[in-house]
C-alpha cells in the first residue's frame, strides 16, 4: 500500500513553504500514474493538465491551498465529461459545475478529475478495485473517490450517499468518510436519485483531514481543537445485527473497548421499534423518488440501462403515492423517536458496513447497516484502523445528532484515536 | 379577451367522443397563431410540430387525453431547447427532460412547447406581456405560463414558485394557479434557485381545472366531487397590509363577504409574531441558496447576467452560514407556530398580490405577499373573478394546511364559485 496523502498536512506544507502546490500536484499525477491502471479509481483524469494546473498562480490563497480533489463522476463538472456511470452519458459535458464543485474551488481546491462511480450511484459495479487488495471491490457507489484517497492518489475526494455509498467504501477503503447531516452540502448539480436522501459527503485519510476540508468547504467551524469530555456512546447493532459478519463485530466490540479505555462511556442500546420500522421505508422512498427522478432515462434509454437498475425502476413504478407519503410518516416519527432515544448520548457507535470489502467485482456490498441513518438524515463518520480476518479494513461508524456534524467529528476522531493508540 | 380552455372540459370532450386530440391541438396552434405576436407567452414553440402531435395514436388513453401543456422554461425539455430566461443558456438541449415533464407526458398531456420565464425565475422580466391589457405585465417569474392560459393558448400551463411566481402571475393574468405543498411535485430537471424554496406548480383555467391535471399528474385523489361543509376561514392581511393597494384590499374583502354568504365561517385572524418573522427569513435562506445554486453562472459568465440578478447573487455571496442556519430555525419555528395559530381554521384567505398588474413591462410586480407561504410550505391557490379599478384582475389567495392540498383546492373551488355568484 502507499501511504496516504493527509490534507490537513499537505496544507500545513504549503502554508508554511516547504510544499508548493505544483509539488503536491506532481505527488498526485505520480501516484495516480503508479497505480492507476491497477486501480481504475478514475472516470476522467488528465495528469498533465493536473500538473499545469498546480502551477497557476495565487493557490495559495484558499484554505484548500491547491490540494487535488476528486469529484464523483454523477457531479456535473464543465472542465471534466461527466458520464454518471452509464452509457447513456459517455461523454455527455455539462453546461455548468455542480454547487459543490464550485464550493470546493472557491476554497482552494483543485478540481483534479472525475472518481469512478456505480451506474448512477445504484449498484451495477464500476471497474474499480480495492487498494488493498485487487480482487476484492472497493465498495460503492462512491467507489472511485474511496479508492483514489486509499490509494494515495489524492488526498480528498467527494463522493455521495443515498443508502451507504460514502460509509460503505470508506469502510472497505480503510479511509476516513463522512456523510454530513442531511442538505450540510448542496445537492445542485448532482445527478438525481432520491431527493430525500441523496447527500454529498467527502473522502479523506483520517478524520482531522475531514474537519479540515469540511471547514474549508463550507465556510463553517469545524474546528476540532477542542477535543471536549470523551463522549457517551450509544453502542447499536439493530435489529439486522446477525447479518454482520464476525469480522464486523469484532472490530465495532474492539473499538467500543478501545473507547472505554480512553474514558468513553459505551452502553448498549436497542433500538427504539419506531426507529428500526424506518429502515424498511427507505426503500419505499427511494423507489418512489427514483422512478420520476430517471424516468427520462427509463423511458428513453432502457436498454442502456444495467439489469439491476432496469429491474428496480420496474420495481419501482408499482410504488402508489400513499405508500410513499405512509413512509415518509415512518421516517418522520423515526426521527423524533431516535432524538428521544439518544437524547443522553453524545452520538451512536455502530457497523459501518457488514465486514470486509467481498471477493469480487460483481457487487458492492450491501448498504443495510447505512441506509437507516442516511433516512434519519444524521451525520456518519466511519472510523478507519481496524482490519478483518483477511487482512482487509473494517471500519466503524459514528452517527450524531442532526446538524451536529463538528460534535460526530470531533466523537469519530477520539476514536480513531483510541483505536489507533490500542 | 379570448375566452380561456378549461382542461376538465377539453378532457371530458375528448372521453365522449365530441373532440379529438387533433381537435384540441389545432384550438391551441390556431390560438397561439393569433395572439403570439401580441402576447409573447412562449420560449420555444412549434405550431407545426404541436398539430401534428396532436394526430399521434393512443393519446386518449391518459387522463390528460392529450391536452397541450406548457412548460416554463426554467424546467429541461429534450424536445424544445430550455434558455432558462439567460442567454446564457441560449439554444441549450438538455440530456433529459426534468421529472415532471415526464409525469405530464406519462398522464397523457402533450408537450406543447416552452412558457417565457424570466432570468432564471428571478426579477428580469421577459418580453410577455398581460392578455388583460398589453400595456401591463403578466408577473413573474411564470410568465409565459400564466399569459398561455389566460390568452386561451393552452388549457395547463406548469410553472414555479420560489417567492411568489405562481400565485403572482395568475393574479394579474385572472387564472387559476396552484402552488401545491413543497416537493409534491419534483423539482428534478428544474433549474433550481432555492432549493428549500423551489416548488413546482399549475395554471389552469378555474380551480377543478387544477384539482384535475393535479391528480392526472401525480397520481393522487385530487377529486373533489365530495365539497363537505362550508370552510372556516382566517382572515388574514399580514404585517404587510398597508402595502397592498386599495384594489386588492376591495377584492379580499369582497371574497370574505362572497364567502360568508355562502355560508362560510371567516375570522379576522393576526399572525403570531413567530410567523410574521419568518417573511425576513425567506431572503436569507434564498439568498444563501442562489449564491451555491448559480455560482458558476456568477463564476464563469457574470457579464451575461441582469443587472439585479448579478447585484443580488453579489449581496447573497456575503451571507453567512451562521445567517442562513438561524433563518432556517426562524421558517421551522413558524411553522409550528402557524400550525398552533390555523388548527381552529381550514384555510387562510389573503392577498394573492399587492393590486392589479402594474403598467408597463420593467417590473413583474412585488413577491410580498407570497414569501412567507412558500416559506411555510403550504399549498396555495389563487381565486379569480375579481377585477380593480383599471377593470384588470385581481385575485385572491387560499392558503391551506401543509400536505392538505386537495382540501386547499375544495376550499378554492368554493370561493370561486361564491365569488362567481355574487
Amino acid at each position: 500500500m502507499t501511504e496516504m496523502l493527509s490534507a490537513l498536512a499537505l496544507a500545513e506544507a504549503v502554508r508554511t513553504g516547504r510544499l508548493s502546490p505544483a509539488d503536491i500536484a506532481e505527488r498526485c499525477a505520480d501516484a495516480i500514474a503508479a497505480r492507476e491502471d491497477e486501480i481504475g479509481a478514475f472516470a476522467a483524469i488528465d495528469l498533465d493538465a493536473l500538473r499545469v494546473a498546480g502551477r497557476a498562480p495565487g493557490l495559495t490563497e484558499g484554505r484548500l491551498t491547491g490540494l487535488p480533489v476528486g469529484i464523483k463522476d454523477i457531479i456535473d463538472t464543465v472542465d471534466f465529461p461527466t458520464a454518471r456511470g452509464s452509457a447513456i452519458y459517455d461523454g455527455h459535458r455539462p453546461a455548468a459545475d455542480a454547487a459543490i464543485v464550485r464550493m470546493v474551488a472557491h476554497a482552494g481546491g483543485l478540481i483534479a478529475g472525475k472518481t469512478a462511480t456505480t451506474e448512477f450511484a445504484f449498484l451495477n459495479p464500476t471497474v474499480t478495485r480495492n487498494p488493498h487488495h485487487a480482487g476484492h471491490t472497493p465498495g460503492g457507489s462512491s467507489s472511485g473517490s474511496a479508492a483514489a484517497v486509499a490509494a494515495g492518489m489524492l488526498p480528498l475526494a467527494i463522493g455521495t450517499q443515498t443508502g451507504g455509498s460514502v460509509i460503505r467504501p470508506a469502510s472497505f477503503c480503510g479511509v476516513a468518510g463522512y456523510k454530513p447531516s442531511y442538505k450540510l452540502l448542496p445537492t445542485i448539480g448532482v445527478k438525481a436519485f432520491s431527493w430525500s436522501l441523496d447527500t454529498v459527503g467527502l473522502f479523506a485519510a483520517r478524520v482531522a483531514d475531514l474537519a479540515f476540508a469540511a471547514g474549508a468547504i463550507t465556510g463553517r467551524d469545524f474546528d476540532l481543537r477542542d477535543a471536549g469530555q470523551p463522549p457517551r456512546l450509544a453502542f447499536v447493532t439493530t435489529a439486522r445485527a446477525e447479518q454482520a459478519t464476525p469480522d464486523a463485530h469484532a472490530a465495532l466490540d474492539q473499538a467500543a473497548r478501545a473507547a472505554e479505555r480512553h474514558g468513553a462511556h459505551v452502553v448498549g442500546l436497542q433500538l427504539p421499534l419506531e426507529v428500526e420500522a424506518a429502515d424498511a421505508a427507505h426503500n419505499i422512498i427511494q423507489s418512489y423518488e427514483v422512478a420520476l427522478a430517471l424516468a427520462d432515462e427509463y423511458d428513453r434509454h432502457r436498454d442502456r440501462l444495467s439489469p439491476v437498475l432496469r429491474d428496480y425502476l420496474e420495481a419501482a413504478r408499482g410504488v402508489s403515492p400513499e405508500h410513499y407519503d405512509e413512509a415518509r410518516r415512518t421516517a418522520r416519527r423515526a426521527r423524533h423517536a431516535a432524538a428521544d432515544a439518544f437524547a443522553d448520548f453524545d452520538a451512536v457507535l455502530t457497523f459501518s458496513a457488514a465486514g470486509e470489502a467481498p471477493e469480487g467485482l460483481t457487487t458492492t456490498g450491501s448498504p443495510i447497516f447505512n441506509r437507516l441513518w442516511t433516512l434519519l438524515g444524521a451525520p456518519c463518520v466511519n472510523v478507519a484502523g481496524l482490519r478483518g480476518g483477511k487482512g482487509l479494513p473494517v471500519g466503524v461508524q459514528v452517527v450524531g445528532r442532526f446538524g451536529r456534524d463538528k460534535a460526530a467529528l470531533n466523537i469519530a476522531r477520539f476514536l480513531e484515536r483510541a483505536i489507533a493508540a490500542d
